[in-house]
């Protein structure tokens, strides 16, 4: 079966649309999705940036904030803006890196993106998290354990680490099993076309 | 009838596939479209930027000369790297700015766009863009005068003020008569829509 992963990063705001999508489309393309969830952080820094580039760069934050709200309508999925933007996404992150080796670790990811962007609320409370690992029918506690575990942690950091080595730059990213990386949820149906074809 | 208006860069890749498509995309949307060359340099130098993005992070340029190869293969036009990158593109863009009130414009500004990332070859040169200009039906003597005129390269000044007031900040931008700012060759179908819904 023709594969891709599907690189994201909590704070990504069109990593909110591609995680919606993302099921359905890979799935009447017969592709199987990895998720794997890295930090943007460490990229962005490393180019100098202290935020995001929404933030740093204003006419193209507005942009992107109004393209986002287009696409989300035409996607009939809600939308609203989270207040402080970026959110700080390093705790989910490392739940979703405990949980997507589990049962509910997709359910759980969607939620996050669901809470941030179409509810506009904060993702970085563990209560909150807690009870989204509880709606995806997993175990609230065990997974907050899980995810500050220094192996957990360090899986997080190398899943990082791997994302840079295979040219990831921002998020959403999907690569497929020969190397080829598309950026940008509007590329999600030619990544999939690509993982098919090069099958 | 509907219409946008075309923001273009002559340094700017993605324009090369939206000058490609969007007559034939916007006739058949029934959309008449307003051909703007403006330059990006001001922009950048303001956000602190010498030289284009895609240089100046190596990770999003990689993926930007992929990615656009794998576009102009997905339209089966021609596609070759010109070098250096990014092409100056100043005296071409008074020359459309120059010939977009006359019958050539359009072809001279699609010419010099298949030249550049078509063919791969500089777009500096008065001797080939005074080519392209006769190929087009234009006069190439007078084109070259008229575009160095201080009203005409005080035009294509006051359209670089002016696409940055519209919130303008990359290429090709699409800015519906409304006011709605779309930015990419990617999102050109998305333009057409709105402009001609909200006609």
């Amino acid at each position: 079966m023709a594969r891709i992963t599907f690189w994201f990063e909590f704070a990504s705001t069109y990593s909110y649309p591609a995680a919606m999508r993302i099921e359905e489309l890979a799935e009447a393309s017969e592709v199987e999705v990895t998720w794997r969830p890295f930090l943007l952080g460490p990229i962005f820094n490393a180019q100098g940036w202290a935020t995001s580039p929404f933030n740093l760069y204003p006419a193209k934050g507005a942009n992107m904030w109004r393209d986002l709200e287009r696409t989300c309508a035409e996607l009939k999925i809600p939308f609203k803006r989270p207040t402080p933007f970026p959110q700080n996404g390093l705790l989910a992150a490392r739940i979703a890196t405990y949980g997507l080796s589990r049962a509910w670790g997709v359910a759980f990811t969607k939620a996050v993106y669901r809470t941030e962007f179409g509810d506009g609320q904060s993702i970085d409370s563990p209560t909150v998290l807690k009870g989204l690992v509880a709606d995806a029918g997993g175990d609230a506690d065990a997974a907050c354990q899980g995810a500050l575990t220094e192996i957990n942690k360090l899986a997080l950091k190398q899943a990082t680490d791997q994302a840079i080595a295979l040219g990831v730059f921002g998020a959403p990213s999907f690569v497929t099993d020969d190397g080829e990386l598309f950026w940008g949820n509007d590329r999600l149906e030619q990544a999939l076309c690509w993982a098919v074809s090069s099958d």
